[in-house]
Formats: C-alpha cells, structure tokens, sequence
C-alpha cells in the first residue's frame, strides 16, 4: 500500500508521501513515490503515486524520456499551457500503461492500477492540485475537497478533516501531514518512513521545501510520541458522559 | 457498512455499535445491532454484529428460538458452562446459517459473511470478549489486544490506539468510544447514529448501562462538536516543524 497526501492552503501546496512499497509481507523495500518536473520561474509539477509500482514507475520513465526528448512529437509536462492540460496529459498516459500491462489490453486490470495526486503551477495560471483515476479522469481540487489522499487513507483521514485549514501556515500543514501519516503508520504495515516532502509557495514556481523526513527526524519523533499526550489533554477538556442520564434500559 | 466496538478494562466490558443498514445508498434504514441475553446474577452475554442483515438476524433469532425452547437438544447460550463454549456455539451457528445462504452449501461466499463481537460473563469465570469470524472460528481478547472493532474500523482506530487505558472509568471509555464513533461518521455515510451502548461491570451479572445514544444527545453533540477545538488544542501542545532544518534538497 501507500499513503499519500497533497493539500491546497491559501499560501501554497504542500505534499506528503510515503516510501514503503510491498509485494506481499516478506517482500518490501523503500521507494519514492512523489516526482518533481520544475522550470525555475515558470512552472513546477509534482506527482505522487499510489498502486501498481511497475505501472507507476513506467509512468515515470514516460513523462521523463518526454521531457527530455528534444524535439519530440508526443508532448511533455514542461510544455504544456495548463495544469488541465499536464492533468490529461498525465491521464492519458496513466491509462495507455495500465492498457499495456493488463491480460487483453483492453480494460484496466485491477492489479495494475494506479492513482495520482497531480499539483502545481504554471506561470500565468493559478496553483492547483488534480487526482487522477486508473481511467486516466480525474477531478481538481476546490473550496470543498481542499485535500486528496491517495493509498491508505482512512487512519488518517479523520485529523485531517478536524484540523485542517485554509489559512494554516507551511509549518502547521507539515505538522498535520506528520500527525496523520503517523496515525496510519501506527495502524498499517504497508505504510511506513521515512517520508517525502514538498512545500510550493505560490508564485514562486520552485519548491520552497524539498526533503525527506526520516523515521529518527527529532521533530518527527516528538510529534509521534507527544500525539499521545497531547491526545490525552484534548479528551479531558471533553464533557463526560453521564452513564445514569434517563433513558437506560437497565434501570 | 457498521461499527462496532467492544473493549475490555479492568473494571469491566464496554460495548458501542452503530444502527445503520442499507443495502446501497438508496436503500439504508435503522437496525439494531446489538443484543444480549442476561441471567440476572448468573450470567450476562452480549453480541455485536457486523456483515449480511439476513445472516446477522438470521444467527440472532437462532441463539434467541434456542434459549426460549425448554427441553430442546440444541444448546442454549444461557446453558453453556462457559464464555469459550458460548463462541463455540455462535461460532458454529455462524458458519450454518453462512453455508445456508451460499448458492451450493459449500464455502462461505463473501456476500452473506458476518462477523461478531462475543463478550460477557458467567457466574464462576472471569468476563471477557471474542471477534468471532465468517468461518466459526474466534479469537479470544487479551493483555495486547484488549478491544476488538468490527465493520468500518479505520477511521475510529487511531484514537482507540491512542488513548486505551485498561484503567479508564465507564465515563472515559463512553467518551472515547463517542469519539472514535464520530470519526467514523464524519468519514463515512454508511455508518450513523444513533448508537446502542452497553456497560458491563465485573461480576454483576447484569448491565450497569444499557442505553441508546441517539444524535440530538446533549452530551454527544458536545463531544462531537468539542473535539474540533480539543484537537486544534492538542495541535498546538505539538512542537513545530521546522522547515528550514538541513537536509533540505531545494537549497
């Protein structure tokens, strides 16, 4: 599995991955899962994957060799006008390689999907984030649907819809991102550190942070093992339920 | 879909199930899912279920048509002498009524599986729980699995993670059973209040709560609508990440 998250605040974007790739338990490895193609001062695209490896990594290599092919006739991410444009780009080819892996060819084999959270910006345009389906649709972010996730979603789901918001800063979303990729690790084997982070500043068109959050990481580790506490506190301020309130069967 | 949970402390058994049904999203209605059968000073046992409505009313009236025939063969959940006997019995009437619904009586099919949550007490033993499976078999709860979840249990688990103690009172456990519920709901529309809670302490043999929450409850809407501000507070008490520390690959 993977987990994946890519949010849209009022400052920026801020994307999360994780590295832990499996074929079964006595199968695992680290892999990257989050892909930048950046032309300082005009346009910055991520990606991140989740599902098939071999379908993603193909995926990679295509968008890659199309960027650096010069002159080439199939279009590249770095010269496409919109984020709508690199979206369907990246959708087309998503479903021309799951096509290409599956029995007949002909419909997409479950076992070689594959998901994207697609984000960036384009000079001239607005910042913006896509999740690109396994048939190569996809649907943009907004005012309702601020975040994607992709993977293994639910564990951290709930914090993420509790805590987030527009307007939190770049070190509040990272800590965030952190809480909720650590409630999924905690929770899921097939989800695990270290992490891949990019932080993109609006209209700057370069990432302001580009890093990789390693289990040992002390900011990481003391958001890890304070949750709990922190948790702890959050509940006492809760009211208490009273248990002989009216209305119980046994009295 | 469905949740439930049951765990154990030290003080005694707590049980929380949710009451939505539906068979698609056109088509959910509200049903019991939580049924127990009590010897008052003798002995108390309560189910939960989750899966096929069919099996699950089905493997209920069964255990119920038992107990209330004097003089039959099969035997009765109040009969048994103890806790691991009474999963044995569920576990067995389980598997029947799966092997009766399947197209050819052979294996289980996915479509009329059911799982349950066995716990409670009989006079002479100790109280304790089972997550019974399709299949029959069951697992028993222990010092490192001290609560078991059925149905749609990711997005309430984190919490449960978190904050078990097996030395919270009732009053704790209600409250962070209500707030791993309302994770749930608020993540997914198949499960919904209101929701059937049954308090068990050790060697009463009879339930010290047996109530229904329902949504307009003063002390559940304040839970719910509380842990959004618990939380941001919880947040805060987490150190910052600072996104400027070395190992940054953009400067």
């Amino acid at each position: 599995m993977t987990y994946c998250v890519g949010l849209r605040l009022n400052r920026g974007l801020v994307m999360m991955s994780d590295t832990r790739t499996n074929a079964g338990f006595d199968n695992f490895a680290k892999t990257r899962k989050m892909f930048t193609w950046n032309t300082p001062g005009e346009r910055l695209i991520t990606i991140m994957t989740a599902g098939n490896l071999a379908t993603t990594q193909a995926l990679v290599s295509l968008i890659d060799e199309r960027v650096k092919a010069v002159g080439d006739r199939d279009p590249s991410v770095l010269k496409a006008p919109s984020m709508f444009q690199v979206a369907r780009m990246i959708g087309s080819t998503l479903k021309e390689v799951i096509a290409d892996s599956s029995a007949y060819g002909q419909r997409s084999d479950m076992a070689f999907q594959a998901t994207i959270i697609l984000s960036g910006q384009i000079k001239g345009t607005a910042p913006t984030m896509f999740l690109i389906y396994p048939e190569g649709n996809f649907i943009e972010v907004s005012s309702e649907t601020p975040f994607f996730q992709i993977g293994e979603t639910k564990y951290g789901r709930p914090i993420l819809v509790r805590a987030y918001d527009e307007d939190m800063s770049f070190a509040d979303a990272v800590k965030l991102l952190l809480v909720s990729f650590d409630s999924t690790v905690r929770s899921n084997l097939s989800v695990g550190p270290p992490f891949d982070l990019l932080v993109y500043e609006n209209d700057t068109f370069k990432p302001l942070v580009d890093r990789r959050i390693e289990q040992e990481d002390a900011v990481y580790q003391s958001i890890s093992n304070g949750w709990g506490d922190a948790l702890k506190a959050a509940f006492e301020r809760l009211p208490s339920f009273d248990l002989t309130q009216p209305g119980d069967r046994s009295s």
